[in-house]
């Protein structure tokens, strides 16, 4: 697998912006194996023994480090985590000269998380080792829209010209980023749905279909994807109430009735349950939240390995 | 091993309660495994090889987490750290949420430590892995009791018709809880002895004998089991001098006088010294105090063991 | 090998003081062989499998502790991260409380670093395993010294004659006091150069030769080391200003021409760009930064193999 969209040549998944739906087809192919591995009671797959993966998240997320720590562990590589607050930033050291650090302790592979768009892509190109983008600031996630097309594909069988509806707090969304660039790349139909005030100007030149009604937007959808409402990233005046919010946003079994009957229902996590999703319907028979965090072990497996899996010759 | 106390089956250490005396001595005798393992040069038993095991901190300790993480490692198992300062609970997540996405990674046991009691259990009901309780507020700690067994039964041959003496600050301990409950279990004699404002109401009928001097509670005992001082858990005027209370409640070498010659002299750490303890007994030569530690590993060998081996078919 | 300098034998590498000379060139000579492993795909050398190193810091490093995590990992050790932060520290435990409670988990190796000098010391007198100092007060920095000298070797075949200019806050730095230790039981003759706020009081006794100003500490060296500004160990009126600390002792290009044209320019990191070194003689062609992260790994490797294997009976 080549997965990369720097100059640097394919050594990278720093975005899905850039993969060919070929590569994005391969990585889902090469999770399925990781899947079933997961499922083993002996879950090791030695192929990356002897190989250093370092997590290096410039902002906490328990759920999204955990799951690449337990991927590189399955596939035999020693993982350590780097979290910022202990780290050398808070003695002034730049971000460039943290990861020319690490660089030199001879990671095959860094796991990055930073709060800054870009911020990945720029330490990409300073290392000798690959690097996997675990999410920077709004642009981009990766591994994210990768485990949502896995069980979207498990499910329904493929993913081309399914009507997928993504809904609520898009501006502030890397997961929506992502996921739209992805679906786009293997031909379904996306949809966004949220109030204005949450979508980024100029959202419709990403080629999606833009609703502010969830009625509307949901009708007809193969997938409702609902986003976490971001509140700790929005100012003063512009932060909904969290009442009104579920009231018109949030997915309830009323506002679900819209989507067809088989329609899945899914989320990235962490879930506000009461404001963006009803408890019943996160726990309901549609929802495949959960399957979401198992593919996302496996999805983050297969990149992993085919990222060091390429890059394997002595440096 | 089938340790259990909850209607799923005999999947999860939850406490002391509800388990059979044979499943106590069961789980002792394989930690006498564990403590030859730990002390060869090559501590390695790669028995779990493959598995995956999650600790679950919502509470900070440092001792007992290092402990489980320890005991997993020698057995083979991947270790995965997950402390509450970086989780999504601050997010707003809820521990059911946070568990029910670890158990999506497919973990074969998670280690659990929450500040309310009955969380574990609570949590244990919803997951498809075993779940170990590592103390659940007020409520119960079982591996620390089954340590405090260990050594005992190693240094006293047995723990039937022992006289023990747990000291202190009973009302805050989950620790006094689940050793009484064992050591009662075993057909020892257990006495508490502490000032009247230091013990639960109705502590009588957890079998025990109540005193609230030092020389009495001590008078012939063979084990002098000490607890920590919990003032961070306690409000207002109900906070003891600490010179009051090591003058009344500490165990120094008078008071000691009053057990027998070989009393053993117990504390789970970490000690307050000269507050609940002497400095000079607890490093004298009737402290078992390091190796209850050395026991700790060995006892949570045994438990994580025998829950994964009999949880070990594919899911 | 045997490094030690405390009565309890040759177990511990506690500090530069006490090594013979040989006992430093032989752990360089192990410290190649390292480097040659971490340039492998498969980085991992087994010889310690199934140790235990548990690394303890008491002051936090992100950088230095990884480098120990990393080490121990490519020897096959399982490695356990122990943070004051988390640590029973807190609730009043003392430092030797906790190490007897390590030692109690049977660790083989331990590493530590702590704000005290002596602290480390004082510790490996009470414990049964090996005790590294990753760094105590503003007492010795051991590791940091070997990876600075093999980092040098390798470029200039040796130390013996060389002339190395320590530069800056001599006073507050561990790895000043670690290094001109080395460097002279090596034989290499050792300026150092700093404002004389920044010297401790009799360093030259230590054998150094002391400039105050940098045009004529440089002038002629094989070797250039610039120290870290540590403003965080300052107080009030002795606090420099970051722009006359770099006018007069940060190293720019036209300070540097005064040492000799292929003069190696070394910093421990991390760095502060701008005030005690120019960003472009810290990236420039005299550069060795970045190599030295490299050589920290191999060292500590070399050190951890060496102190395990030596203490390899059982206990």
């Amino acid at each position: 697998m080549t997965p990369s969209n720097t100059p640097s040549g394919r050594r990278h998944l720093l975005g899905i912006n850039g993969l060919a739906p070929q590569e994005i087809v391969d990585l889902l192919d090469r999770a399925e194996t990781a899947v079933a591995i997961s499922r083993r009671p002996d879950k090791k797959n030695s192929v990356l023994k002897g190989r250093t993966q370092i997590n290096l998240f410039f902002e906490a997320s328990t759920r999204t480090q955990a799951s690449f720590e337990i991927a590189g562990k399955r596939l035999g590589a020693d993982v350590m985590n780097m979290s910022v607050a202990n780290s050398s930033v808070k003695k002034g050291e730049t971000l460039i000269d943290t990861a020319m650090t690490l660089n030199a302790m001879q990671p095959d592979i860094l796991i990055v998380r930073h709060h800054a768009a870009g911020a990945v892509a720029l330490l990409a190109q300073k290392v000798a080792c690959s690097v996997v983008n675990a999410g920077d600031g709004q642009h981009e996630h990766p591994t994210q829209a990768l485990l949502d097309a896995l069980t979207i594909r498990r499910h329904k069988g493929k993913i081309e010209r399914l009507t997928v509806a993504i809904c609520g707090d898009v501006l502030h969304s890397r997961v929506a980023r992502s996921n739209i660039l992805l679906l786009n790349a293997l031909g379904a139909r996306v949809r966004v749905v949220a109030p204005s005030t949450l979508l980024p100007s100029g959202i419709e030149k990403m080629g999606v279909e833009v609703f502010h009604r969830m009625e509307d937007g949901l009708a007809g959808a193969d997938v409702v994807m609902m986003l976490r409402l971001q509140r700790e990233r929005m100012e003063g005046a512009f932060v909904p109430s969290v009442r009104e919010y579920f009231r018109y946003f949030g997915l309830d079994g009323e506002k679900l009735r819209a989507a067809k009957p088989d329609a899945l229902v899914m989320h990235p996590g962490p879930m506000n349950r009461g404001v963006e999703i009803a408890s019943d319907i996160a726990d309901g028979p549609q929802s495949v939240i959960e399957e979401q965090v198992e593919m996302g072990v496996a999805v983050r497996m297969a990149v992993i390995e085919a990222l060091v899996s390429h890059n394997g010759e002595p440096r």
